[in-house]
């Protein structure tokens, strides 16, 4: 196990450090990324960081919310209550390992109580071999924790602004602790950072405060520990999407000064939408990959196979695929059809040879051809009992994306540790406008909560970022997204995706704005929209657009349901984890109806009745 | 609109019962099935309520929780406010339709409180042609509600036994309402008929209690509105798994005594595991016809296709499909490879002409050897990157399962309102055997949530209790499931299941006892199997199948995650709506440590970091 970052091994830095810390005083802030339920692995970490912790004379080492059960566990410890027994004993011989450094750890503490609830969200005081005490969440704080000879006000998670720290202050509290388990979600770091300031400043006391990094599924923590003078000040700070042991001295206010290096993360503050997406494109990336790094890494898996089509969607999953897995762990197929165009060829060919990923390039042509022949022969049984066949169907698109699945799925079965990539993103999630079983399918879908217009900016943002400069040929963000499945019979030439939508500029802002501002059809048709400014389409234009937006999300619903795994990366997503609509509210008139409609329509229903 | 069950036209009824209710003091239980959100077909059948209530003399209508706006709604308001703002224009619109009848709906209620709620759960009082009082949900009980002349005490939901009522009743209630939208998962049906009986007796007040019923997604509601005296009994009720509409007086405990000729549905009682399903096979039968029903219906879906194989997953879900939808709407299809037996064609079929519904074979072999030609070419190439190809994979098998799937996918895309079946049960996706993009896969999967020996008792009581006896052939009952997907090498046979996995009898104990009793590893090591008693197996085995067991479920957890829309039968299920575990918790050791390994392991760490 590779030390955590922040953990120094040089005799000559340790020997200075202990001459620091021997005045006493010294915190360590210690934040790993633990997996949920993983006890071994959590507790060998854990146990890593004690004894650090003691080597070099901290009064305490401190771990975030749940560190040694991990979370978030859902509904795990209440179907599988023994986990928390087993925390329990893990714990007990990780208090074995403390001695005058106490350890505060976060935990899923056994309970089998009259409301149902199988274990509390805990915090233990481990210290001098033993479990000394053991603190629970709860919306008042009870109690001054004396270790070490100052005195604590321990809180759990996010709601540690209490009246009650006031009354622990005068009750002699010197520093506050949060041990914490807070989700990454944009704007979140700003609010975060506000609300530490304000509460030390308003108590006039330090606050040690650790979060937990990485990532549980969809849900990403970003880390950035910190300690805050009792001014509200930073002093110290843990770094963000990666394991850290910060040490801290909050009455002296002592810092690493060094720590502070790292310019804070970006929040997005928009309060309207806007096409500039730079303030949020490296939190985004950095969520992104450590979303994919941890999902492999806590489910096992190593390798990524993905169809690089030589469009914008596929470019950027293959760039952060190689980013968080290493570029031998990537896999990218080039699968064409009689529609790819030669263009399509060489630009994935070139994004992987710029990337160094492994290559191969296999034609769909016979897998769909035989299968549209198959099928031919089924659909006319079918057409003598069901005579209502579509004229045109999406069948002949569907076959191909399908035929690329078996593809990458095959590879999945045939190499170890090795998943299939699903590169869909937000916006046509939106619309429905991906294949199921096709290019919606996969193990992991890492850019399904980031919109188009975003991704593009992500593209140029990774372009000019990543020490290899421009992996993603610049033709590939240059070029009109289509899927290259079907001929638009206005133009001869393969559909574009916003032939068949909208322009993604339009789409995109509908989707802030019901996201964010909750708009209705009405708030929308009476909005400003960026595109609408710029390009100045008529009012039947807008009303045509948004129908279709209504109708197509509509019938997304099912769509939303089976999406695999992602990273969840704004505060407002169509995540399960974070927003369900059943699916059979299809019938959901987001138009709205007048009055007068209404009651002509309910007027007939009585005289239905009365007849 | 076909008119509600209980709704009578008969001029010589309605004079029948115009007398009766003419002494006043009667009530209708209005039992609809609302659609999440669908304000207009909710409203025309409130308002046909409304208008029959009124023509019948009744004192008032009573309908479900959320009747209106339909439910449940998740976080459906909260991103889409206006539906609340709809909800209300639709009500004030209803109240114009009520004149000395009163009726109480049940509706979201804008709002736009400090907590973030964007809406009140809450129930109307419409009278007169007006809105005259909305009671807002709540966890006490503020008001008598003096309706045509008797006093009410209005109750919202499940929670309605309070020490409020008895505060009512000092203050002059004389009957409980309640308004209710309670999931009919097993096992409650028995408690709520203690619960309705318990308020009663103990308040001695009579209880008008509406349900709502029908399904939204994978949860149902299965009504059987009722009227309890105040002594406890029931005098009314209305149906289960169906609209209708029931005329009470609680007070004079008039009911219809017809209503009670249906039987109470048999709850699942048991204690401890058993293969008896008997008691919860209507039940179970009755929650997935509705299930698909209402799916399709409220999804303005039609058709369903699936894949016939001659086992028993699939035959079961064509009966239920064929009750649920009508046999012309369903289309099964054999699809055979080189593995698939004489025997599984002709069962196949044979189902098929049973039931009545459209059938068509075709076989995958052009399509398997196709595709297995070209990832043939495909691994070669990646094998030259990365060199740990599996010996033997699952490719093959999970190819065959994928060409079937992209078959009914494809009736899918070409025929209007047509959704393919996912087939799978719920021992199958435990054990996550079934093919991803495969037989997993599908629109809805009615059978998700019915383990396989209970399954084998279903299509028994199907074959007997279904007015078109014996529809699923006895071969299919009698023959061991197998995918037919693969060769068994020790027997040169295609391969059955429970040699892949374990006895199911085994296996659904397993399931049973950990979803039920929440054992662990170790109390299921000490438990004594139904399967152990009847068998005498060896602790050997048993260890064996225990730990195939939560190995193949740790790496089923994203299966679960990714299964299309299906019913919750049972009060435990994987579903999503029902239970998320992370699929990253898979490192989970479900055996424990002793504490002397774990102290080992810890102290290992120690050292590590000691050296």
């Amino acid at each position: 196990m590779p030390l955590l970052s922040g953990i120094k091994t040089d005799e000559q830095e340790l020997s200075e450090l202990r001459q620091i810390t021997a005045g006493g005083g010294f915190i360590g802030l210690a934040q790993i990324n633990s997996g949920a339920g993983d006890l071994k692995g959590n507790a060998l970490k854990i146990a890593k960081c004690i004894k650090y912790a003691e080597s070099v004379n901290l009064d305490m080492a401190v771990f975030s919310e749940m560190a040694l059960t991990g979370g978030p566990i859902y509904d795990t410890i209440k179907r599988h209550p023994f986990l928390a027994d087993e925390s329990l004993k893990w714990l007990k011989e990780l208090a074995r390992l403390t001695d005058k450094t106490a350890a505060l750890v976060g935990f899923a503490e056994p309970a089998d109580d009259k409301n149902g609830n199988r274990y509390y969200n805990s915090v233990a005081i481990l210290k001098n071999g033993n479990i000394e005490r053991i603190v629970r969440k709860s919306a008042s704080l009870q109690e001054v924790y004396n270790i070490n000879g100052t005195k604590y006000c321990i809180t759990i998670g996010d709601n540690f602004i209490q009246n009650s720290v006031s009354e622990l202050k005068k009750a002699g509290a010197e520093v506050i602790i949060n041990c914490s388990s807070s989700p990454a979600k944009l704007k979140k770091e700003e609010l975060k950072q506000q609300l530490l300031s304000f509460t030390a400043n308003s108590q006039n006391l330090p606050i040690v405060y650790v979060n937990q990094v990485g990532a549980t599924d969809n849900i990403s923590f970003d880390g950035a520990s910190r300690a805050v003078a009792k001014d509200g000040r930073v002093i110290a700070k843990a770094k963000s999407f990666d394991e850290d042991f910060i040490i801290v001295n909050p009455l002296k206010e002592i810092g690493d000064s060094e720590s502070l290096s790292e310019p804070d993360k970006q929040a997005d503050n928009r309060k309207e939408f806007t096409l500039d997406y730079e303030p949020e494109l490296e939190f985004t990336y950095k969520t992104i990959v450590q979303g994919i790094k941890d999902y492999f890494s806590k489910c096992g898996l190593k390798r990524a196979v993905l169809g690089l089509s030589g469009g914008l969607d596929s470019s950027v999953c293959a760039v952060l695929l190689a980013d968080a897995l290493g570029k031998e762990n990537v896999f990218g197929i080039s699968m064409p059809s009689k529609l790819t165009s030669k263009e399509s060829k060489s630009d994935a060919q070139m994004l992987a040879s710029n990337l160094g990923i492994n290559f191969a390039e296999l034609s769909i042509k016979p897998v769909v051809d035989t299968t549209t022949d198959c099928l031919n022969g089924l659909f006319k049984a079918a057409e003598e009992k069901w005579q209502d066949r579509y004229e045109n169907s999406f069948t002949p698109d569907n076959i191909q994306a399908r035929a690329r699945a078996v593809y990458l799925w095959g590879m999945s079965n045939e190499f170890p540790s090795c998943i299939p990539i699903a590169t869909s993103d937000k916006s046509e999630a939106y619309m429905g406008y991906a294949t199921i079983n096709g290019d919606m399918s996969g193990g992991f879908a890492p850019i399904a909560d980031v919109t188009k217009t975003k991704l593009f900016a992500l593209a140029r943002w990774m372009n000019l970022h990543r020490a290899s400069k421009n992996a993603i040929p610049k033709s590939v963000i240059l070029k009109k997204p289509g899927a290259e499945l079907a001929i638009n019979p206005k133009t001869g030439k393969t559909l574009n995706a916003e032939d068949a939508l909208m322009p993604y500029e339009f789409l995109d802002e509908i989707i802030w704005r019901i996201e964010n501002k909750n708009e209705s059809y009405k708030d929308l048709i009476n909005a400003k929209f960026i595109y609408e400014e710029e390009y100045g389409i008529s009012r039947q234009q807008k009303v045509e657009w948004l129908n279709k937006f209504y109708d197509r999300m509509s019938k997304a619903l099912y769509k939303w349901s089976i999406m695999p795994p992602s990273v969840i990366i704004n505060k407002h997503s169509i995540n399960r984890a974070e927003y369900v609509q059943p699916i059979t509210s299809c019938k959901i008139n987001y138009k709205g109806h007048s009055m007068s409609v209404i009651r002509q329509i309910l007027s007939q229903a009585g005289q239905q009745e009365a007849n």
